[in-house]
């Protein structure tokens, strides 16, 4: 007689419980009371759904805002003559991924029970929804999966063919990166922190929102592509200096870094997935709780980025002479590829120092990259690649014993940072993800781009590149004037409010 | 003696339970029992509120910010020397919507009871909150209909005069719109789904999100009102080929584009209101509820667009040669347009037929409308209103027994798709929904721009849309440069990061 | 024996009631039943820190995003030789808002116990959580911080030497801010209408969300910088009219306008920190709560906006003869400046009387500074100065007997507006808060300002201001085109899609 219902009808238990030591009627008192309780227990489990989905699922959205984010960053890094280019490929990386993660990315990635290498069910999201994931999880991982392929575009822009992007973009979000998510990510990957044995090093990876899985992924995929595609036409050619091929806008660059900036926090704190869960040793016993953990991590996110741009800032003008605006965005970056693997699981001072030193990781990796004549117009593979790297290696040094174990429970006394006490395990095996990440990638997606180049697929005719992609494979430029604008003089006169032609009289776009 | 805790002292209780058969101890004890299960009932109303209004507000918006998406992807599909006119049109809509939908539109669309034609109540948000709405539900309409509007002023951008704007604007949203909401969304409806009895053909209309609603709307109206006005001059003055007038930035409109796609994730999944609700047999006995739903619902959404992405990305490569990334975007859009009709009730794969479909749907109609020698610089009645027609039918198609029984309740045998085996019935009303969209729209929009028309105040002068609407109507251009800037070179050097005056000498921003 | 749990087995709790009047057995049975309901208790004080966190993690995001918004608006309100500049300072502002705000700024904000003028615990984010606040709270705050910053870096654009803009922003981000919001929003604060006694006036200020705290603050600093620096060169150097020295884009203009209008459902309706929240007598027995008010709040904010806009949009088309959209973004963000501080305690009518007055109030300030020849770029001063004193003596006025009571309780006959009939105690104490805001940010602020003005700190050399402060401080111009760009002539033919080179033969970006 479950009969699923709060409530409670006084006059009903009333003869019940005016039972006595009727044992009858204590039987149905019982009853009546307990049902109300499950009914109420099933309703927190209603609840917990409801309000953990609604943060996950605007969590997805704002790391999906993070693709807008790349595609103007993009295409600010770029000359005018590529800008559609760029621009494209951001929204392919979407459009496709999103086709082929749903075909084959999130099996291959969660597709659980698996042998610890490779998932193998939910192919076309069959068996959607699950106990252990819902639609909203689907969505999410969707989302990290276009950011891992976005990243690499930034390395070969300006001179990659687009059929190359096709194939590289499909091949990366429905394979590579999937495998590599559920080796880290999926309950039972072989360095998952959360499987119930045989953890790496008894202690499993903690990446926790994808320094190594996500950036470092998209990183060395792009460090393969641009040193197998080799430099942009001009850029290493004068004898004294490299030539910084400016991008065209710095505009759609702060754009650009603003935008992941504001989707980060869906990247960072959404990667818990639950956020209504009680740390306290009963419900209502302490205001502290996975809410707070998602605070927390909004916070350590926020600082490790500021403090980045900030040393950037102060380390360029040292350097260069002038208060560089693109530079700073890319720090601001850097810090943030780096703080993703340990933001759950740092204090907020540990964030400070994480940025720090990813701003002078970024500007010693493109420093070398220039004595080495690698080209990669975004820096990706040094920001996502190198801070990432950075990123995995602070966390094996800065995790917290009290967050590790509140985040990813199991053994009390499992590794934590090694500065913090908590011995070198933990290290070690983030040292293990570095170069499994590194090898993994470069096997599959160095053999894959060699492969292209070898076909001729990679990249475009040099007469192509110097005259620029757009007019030649994009059927014209992103910008756009007639000569009728120009001749009647309306960008020429200087019209202003109360003051037209007043301003001088020559003024183009 | 309802004492409104569910704070429960033992030392209360037990006197009450210890009283054996006594029926006055008993009663006491029921009452303090019982009165205690009332509050927690109560308190999961009040959690309900809280969870289901937070998740409104941030979907409401997210449909804000399709806005912004709208004014960025209009203005980079105009000539620069209209771009000050766009985005103006853009902001208006909203800020006149604003105006006109709280002072009428929101009680012609939902002040129930009504005469299942229009609504009667609620003006000026008398009466606000109530039972079945609160002010959040206002603010997530709102944005709704500001939407439509933002539609319609793409079809007649760049030769429609100001004070037209103003006019059919404030019409669509405070009248127009709000009818048309009030037949299909609003409970009492005549068309609406949600009916208590005389459900148009036992299953009234499917719409979940307004492909019908918002899209073929502002598509319809953006129809008659290029008609009406007729072609831009230049754009089919060649014997030969219509002229693609292109728009000045493609860089605004891939912004626009991603800001639009963000912003759906308010549209479609926001537009089941409540997140809060289960759709197991009692609280807790599934994993599966409303949650998954909206969840499911922003799959479909994303997988519709994706797909249509691609699709336009490879038909346009076959028929032009070139990879486009402007149609690209369209067609993307033209996905998100067609499945916000059956997003909630479909399954995702076909969603992918869905998104399939309507860039062809969209390819053909522009084609038609090249043939026709109808401009529409935005293809926003090819977009909108064609594709959006597209999305009705196919709900008729494809909706899911389950899904549909899920969401509208009532009948459990109530019709759903044709291909799922649901008979004809939902794919005969939603044939009566284009036919009655279209009727409306064109009778009452239709009208209004053959007014405006006939009154002289639709049509830009021929020698002001020569020279653009900037410098003629709204103070000059929108972007500006100064002489001092052009002599003093700044523009003209190629400024580098470290290799100043090494880049070419000749550069314009 | 409080078994934390809600589960309930009736088989336990069948002979603990049989065992009638057996006090033993009562006693077992009573706190069976208790500590089940203390678990439910406990359950739901999670639950609403779930979802509160939630509702204001978000809404903290949302709020961030303003920093996009402000930087675009400022990037397009000035000549594109000053873009890097502006932009970098809205980065830097975020970035050193961050730290200093982590370091000092909260600690001096909200550190009670204090003596009413300033906090003084929790430096370095130190004992976080506690249980009036987490992290999410500090996250919020920042926000809020820099937002303060980013306004006053419009009014002293284009002449501003960065190291100055260093210096300023990090002091009122860490202390001259901080102190401010102590008074107001402090719990302990001199003029919080939250303390438990000593109420200034019998009421304290409402300022719910940031007229006086955020906006005047950061317009008064923003007025003593502009007018110790004095006007840009050119800009009244004409014996008739001043020169409206025109910004670059009005499409950043408007990109930003509408990211501040976004950003802004952050602002406000995210300033109740806690949307889980009943105001019926008991939980569950009114649809009317907190979450209510939240919506209520944006509802208020979104149309004193539109009011503002539409107002502006009259009004200049009656001055100036043309539509103007720079001026309505500008009327757009006044409207919102002025209904910051009253938003969530005023009806909706009420909303559209205070952006009616806030453009007016914008558009005669702006007047009086062309008359007393200061030239503050981005009207910042004026419209956050001047629309956010509007907006607190509004509040005064206006204000609701009903709404102030739910919110801020207390006194149940506590001051409320003027007009409303709650006399004139809460007019009085908002005068008190506009004299004390322009005190104390006049002392500070403009100390500061002026001591860098005597340094030589603030202002740039004149031959870097003609020249720009970007190709003289930043390293070069935000755009760049290369010069083989121009001589390919791929910005010159105009290049359409079926259609090249029959455009116009010259354009360029």
């Amino acid at each position: 007689m479950a009969s699923s219902t709060i409530s409670c009808n006084a006059s009903d238990l009333i003869p019940l419980l005016s039972g006595g030591a009727n044992a009858t009627a204590a039987a149905a008192a019982a009853e009546f009371i307990c049902s109300r309780f499950e009914t109420v227990s099933g309703k927190f489990t209603d609840a917990g759904y409801a309000i953990d989905n609604t943060y996950l699922l605007f969590s997805a959205y704002l790391v999906f805002s993070m693709q807008l984010g790349f595609a103007m960053l993009c295409a600010g890094s770029v000359r005018a003559k590529n800008t559609m280019n760029i621009m494209l490929t951001n929204v392919i990386d979407a459009a496709a991924g999103g086709l082929f993660y749903y075909l084959f990315g999130f099996a291959f990635a969660y597709g659980a029970p698996s042998n610890g290498f490779i998932g193998k069910h939910f192919f076309g999201m069959s068996d959607f929804p699950k106990l252990t994931f819902d639609y909203p999880f689907f969505l999410y991982q969707w989302t990290f999966a276009i950011a891992a392929a976005g990243i690499t575009s930034g390395s070969i822009a300006e001179r990659t063919q687009f059929v190359a992007y096709l194939i590289y973009s499909s091949f990366l979000t429905g394979l590579v990166y999937p495998i590599v998510s559920h080796w880290f990510w999926s309950s039972d990957g072989w360095a998952s922190p959360a499987r119930s044995d045989n953890l790496l090093f008894h202690s499993g990876v903690i990446d926790f929102a994808g320094s190594g899985v996500v950036h470092m992924v998209g990183g060395i995929a792009g460090l393969w592509g641009a040193l197998i595609e080799g430099p942009r036409i001009g850029r290493f050619e004068q004898r004294s200096k490299p030539l910084t091929l400016r991008g065209h806008s710095a505009t759609l660059v702060v754009l650009g870094t603003f935008l992941l900036w504001f989707g980060w926090y869906g990247f960072n704190p959404g990667s818990f997935a639950i956020i209504f869960k009680s740390y306290g040793t009963s419900p209502g016993s302490s205001f502290y709780g996975q809410w707070s953990a998602v605070g927390r991590t909004a916070v350590t996110t926020t600082l490790a980025g500021c403090t980045a741009a900030l040393t950037t800032l102060f380390g360029k003008r040292l350097i260069d002479g002038y208060w560089n605006v693109t530079d700073v965005c890319n720090g601001l970056l850097g810090g943030f590829a780096a703080i993703t693997s340990g933001c759950s699981v740092v204090e907020p001072w540990a964030a400070v120092i994480c940025g720090f030193i990813a701003a002078w990781v970024l500007m010693g990796f493109n420093k070398l990259a220039d004595k080495l004549r690698f080209d990669d117009p975004l820096e990706a593979a040094q920001l996502h690649g190198g801070c990432g790297a950075w990123g995995i290696i602070f966390t094996g040094l800065f995790a917290d014993k009290t967050y590790v174990s509140e985040i990813y429970g199991g053994d009390p006394n499992r590794p934590f940072g090694l500065f913090m006490g908590g011995g070198g395990r933990l290290l070690a095996a983030h040292v293990v993800q570095i170069v499994v990440i590194v090898g993994w990638v470069s096997v599959t997606m160095g053999t894959l781009f060699f492969v292209l180049h070898k076909m001729e697929l990679l990249r475009i005719p040099s007469e192509d590149e110097v005259a620029g992609m757009d007019p030649t494979s994009h059927g014209g430029l992103a910008y756009m004037y007639t000569e009728e604008e120009i001749k009647n003089g309306i960008m020429v006169r200087g019209v202003g409010g109360e003051d037209d032609h007043v301003h001088g009289h020559v003024g183009v776009l």
